[in-house]
């Protein structure tokens, strides 16, 4: 934004710090506002879409999945990261029908939400998906995780009462609670290509 | 949860990958619930407190601070990171005060989100705060944010419109609507200490 110059970092140099199997970590050195240099670590990432699908009895459909970091098992609306040169459109699509065997007939994007802006570059598309067809999952070895559908008051009641603590799930909460009272407007469109 | 044993998976060893000025990232090998093992690459973290503060005339108080890993100016609720054996609410006392220059007189647990459950273990604590009495910023050397306050309506329309896209504002924003609008509960408590 033009006025914020007393905000803005600018980037002088990148350093590598790691590059693991899965994660990719950087350090730069900026610039601060006040002339100064400071560094900034943080991980690379590719990006990812996670999807609100709604059946058409008008339930959510979740997961629950083991998170190491955490110690727990999450609930969480199925979600990946996007491959090279891939549409959030069809790397949501994909992703649904690995990990809950559903394609959907329309899709919707509600938005987008960064989870950790001190220390990763990750931003997640969210898209609403309706229409649901049931089929197979398709995990990927090594992936486990459990499909199950809710209501749409006992999803918002594990938002309330920290059932559900996933920070992509809540910020969708806001929008799956306004959508379905009628107060946000989603603009549908029909699913054209199969994943 | 009993019953969650073809979830679960079971460490069996830690290597540390990075210990850097700001992150610490560690890659812990896993007992799959199949008897296979992976290995999970993740950022080791101290944990951190957000503040939803609510002046007197039903304004929220947020920050707009520059991101150099998402590149852009964001707007957030104040929020930071747990210093060794501090308690929630005295981190949230001190991070208000410290980058608003706002104390508040009630503090409100509200809920607690994971911004990042593949690859951090971080987990977010957010209050709420009112009764704020204003003071100077006092902001640490090379920290440059700016403050302001806006009114529920134009925050949850920014939340909507792709204004605001930070995980735990967004999380938080399901949080505020629920409680301006009376749905949602929050317990008060005073603030007993001066952080």
């Amino acid at each position: 934004m033009p006025g914020d110059s007393h905000l803005t970092e600018h980037m002088l140099s990148r350093e590598e710090l790691l590059r693991g199997r899965f994660l990719h970590v950087v350090r730069d050195t900026v610039r601060l506002p006040d002339g100064a240099s400071a560094t900034r670590e943080f991980v690379l990432h590719p990006g990812a879409v996670a999807v609100v699908p709604l059946t058409d009895d008008g339930r959510i459909v979740l997961e629950r999945q083991y998170r190491h970091a955490t110690g727990q098992v999450m609930i969480e609306i199925p979600a990946g990261k996007l491959d090279a040169g891939e549409s959030a459109l069809v790397c949501g699509q994909r992703e649904l029908l690995e990990e809950t065997g559903y394609a959907a007939r329309e899709w919707a994007y509600a938005f987008t939400t960064y989870p950790t802006v001190a220390y990763s570059n990750e931003a997640i598309q969210v898209w609403f998906a309706r229409g649901l067809t049931a089929g197979p999952q398709r995990l990927d070895p090594g992936e486990f995780l459990e499909v199950f559908t809710a209501t749409p008051e006992d999803f918002l009641a594990w938002c309330r009462d920290g059932t559900i603590v996933d920070a992509k799930t809540l910020a969708s909460a806001l929008w799956i609670q306004n959508v379905l009272a009628g107060a946000w407007k989603l603009d549908w469109q029909a699913s054209s290509s199969e994943p």
